[in-house]
């Protein structure tokens, strides 16, 4: 039994797990955000105050952090007395917050894998050149380190854990299909930072196919998927951190990643790379001024946050799984569908803030019962999925499956 | 007869006239270039000796100017004795080239309408907002003014007045096409400054139909041409300075401009368009730094001067022109194809640039000759046209016309 959360970050994800968190404060006991600019904990709190988020009376309070700062935050954790850490904060923190979890001993959450400021987007194998390195010092710790609870990663490693333990006797392909077919009303904007949304896809794509790494070019290999709700959609192989830990976790020889782009979003991002204006490396202008064209785009799109109010429409996640079970063949799909608006009603973010978010929250949860507080350091495909997938459907995001028998809700998490 | 040509400018259309000048020497005395940066007039002279373009031996001197200084422009005038200014310098220079030359009482030759740096795209009446409210002037100092002397406005007015005199008693239609089939092999470029090319078009479109002016959006109107060599090609409907004087000049009730764009092209200026990065107006990026998205674009794009060696293909540009002749409608089309590789191999700049060059050579062998110097301020379509087309069939931009009786190329110009 673990109690009191800090939450590290003050961005649309952290504001869902803000919200999340306080909704189930009477299992997590006190809550803390912190941030580099306090502010925007205090903007968090405020709307958390206004929904009425609070299941019980409780602590919520803001601090100000810089979390690359490990005493600093070895400091706030034990100022606070909080035995689990949630980090939702930028990339570029998980390794300093993960060695301030070691150093005081509480449990440490994330959604994605760290990335260092000039190295975005490394090549595989992803947790093996930074989290996995520390698996040892976790275990010799006692930690719990649970690596990837988000929605992608997150909650699709744990449908591929409950296809390998449930649903076949061999699993050989795995297709995660994420798809946004909201509509955010804007000629175009990405979901989040653009600094860090293109730099996504201006590299190669990795994919895991016959048990060994293959290299494509990004938007090289598109695929439509006809999908519950949200009908037929446009996909296209990505990388993606998932691939690695699920492919040599549960030894899938085939793991791909296929995210949904609209036409809109390839025309302007194809533009922006091949005129060179996707560039992290500065050019000077006739008049002699440096400046980085990636920082210029980012400064004339709309700001991402601001989109989640008239953001409508519907996000379909899920995992496709091909194998064969008492020597058949099949597929089955296990997907959630969030939407946009009723996401915002609640939390005051969009549809993919709120996928990213709640996950984290329902980690927290069984860290805090007990159920996955391990010890040591897993990714999510490493730990029971029914406990996992059975609060994720009880705080807001249920899960459903398409088989042979069609589309249904699953509901028996026992 | 006027004698001794001064140059001002030094970019891809002045390298032109220079090398046209150089191969009419005879006719046109010395010659002199003069640019801010000196340098790039030393490079022209360099390429003029290179192709032995000289017809006979003669000065060609070249001269730092800043041509915004009337009188620093009136004293090179008068130094080197210059009685023709061909001006094919920043069009925000055409108002102080004209007032030195008024000055200095010599023969001024220009290309385009004048701008001011700060309000491009003026809205029509073009000509009307600066230079023809100098006419009286010019007229009173008995100065020749060539407006417009490049291809488009230039030989498209003289092909509206050739028109209007030997093969329609009554035109009621006048379109030009402009169409570059060429490829420079990037995959994106603009084929001069793209500050001042997004420019023309981020702006209204205007034509002038049934006697007055309609105003469209860029690319709402375009239209399939089939013209000779170069074929099937899309052109939109666009503004142009001749609209204004040839429809003023000629009473034609309709006169349009289409120019060419490709697929490439408009997805680029589309998309840079929407996301605000060609707005002159500063924006402040994430880290606070103050900058122009435009200079940004520009700074990203290849620079034109750097497209004319691998540039391959054609030109064609042309007046469709409908009307009445003997009681019957007609429709004929005047038009010059142009090559790039050729126009490279002989003057050093690729196809666009030679047919804004050639032309105003030609003027200025008119006005040298006496037969254009009327000693006051002309558009080319007040001007006798088969002169002008004798010259330019002998120099290099021979005229076709496609009729009843085919295509062919037109040779008696007397």
């Amino acid at each position: 039994m673990k109690r009191n959360v800090l939450i590290i970050g003050a961005g649309g994800v952290a504001q869902v797990v803000a919200h999340k968190c306080a909704q189930n404060n009477d299992l997590l006991g006190d809550l803390h955000i912190a941030s580099r600019t306090v502010s925007k904990c205090h903007d968090i709190l405020a709307s958390v105050e206004e929904k009425g988020a609070m299941k019980q009376e409780g602590v919520f309070e803001a601090h100000a952090l810089d979390a690359l700062d490990i005493p600093a935050t070895v400091a706030l954790i034990r100022k606070v007395d909080a035995q689990i850490v949630i980090n939702v904060g930028s990339a570029f923190l998980n390794m300093s917050v993960m060695s301030a979890c070691i150093e005081a001993g509480v449990a440490y959450i994330d959604t994605a894998i760290h990335e260092e400021p000039d190295k975005i987007c490394e090549n595989p194998p992803w947790y093996a050149n930074y989290e996995w390195k520390r698996r040892e010092e976790c275990a010799a710790a006692g930690v719990t380190a649970i690596l990837g609870a988000g929605f992608d990663p997150g909650v699709v490693n744990a449908y591929a854990k409950l296809a390998v333990d449930e649903y076949f006797d061999d699993v050989q392909e795995l297709d995660i299909v994420d798809i946004n077919a909201g509509s955010h009303g804007k000629w175009f904007s990405t979901n989040f930072d653009p600094e860090i949304n293109f730099r996504e896809f201006t590299g190669v794509v990795y994919s895991w196919q016959d048990s060994e790494w293959k290299v494509n070019q990004m938007f090289e290999i598109g695929k439509e998927y006809d999908l519950p709700v949200v009908g037929k959609q446009k996909a296209y192989m990505s990388g993606h951190d998932e691939i690695h830990s699920i492919s040599q976790n549960l030894k899938i020889p085939n793991v791909r990643f296929w995210m949904g782009f609209g036409e809109r979003y390839i025309t302007v991002f194809t533009v922006l790379k091949n005129l060179g204006l996707l560039s992290e490396q500065p050019v000077t202008t006739a008049e002699g001024l440096e400046v980085v064209p990636l920082k210029v785009v980012k400064a004339v799109l709309p700001d991402p946050a601001s989109l989640a109010p008239d953001y409508t429409g519907k996000t379909c996640i899920g995992d496709f799984v091909k194998g064969t079970k008492d020597g058949k063949e099949r597929e089955i799909f296990l997907y959630n569908v969030a939407d946009h608006e009723e996401a915002y009603a609640e939390v005051g973010s969009q549809g993919i803030s709120f996928t990213a978010g709640v996950p984290a929250v329902a980690a927290a949860i069984l860290v805090a019962s007990g159920e996955w507080d391990t010890g040591d350091m897993r990714n999510i495909e490493q730990l029971p999925p029914k406990p996992f997938l059975g609060v994720l459907d009880r705080i807001g995001l249920p899960t459903y499956i398409r088989d042979e028998d069609g589309e249904r809700r699953l509901t028996d998490w026992s």
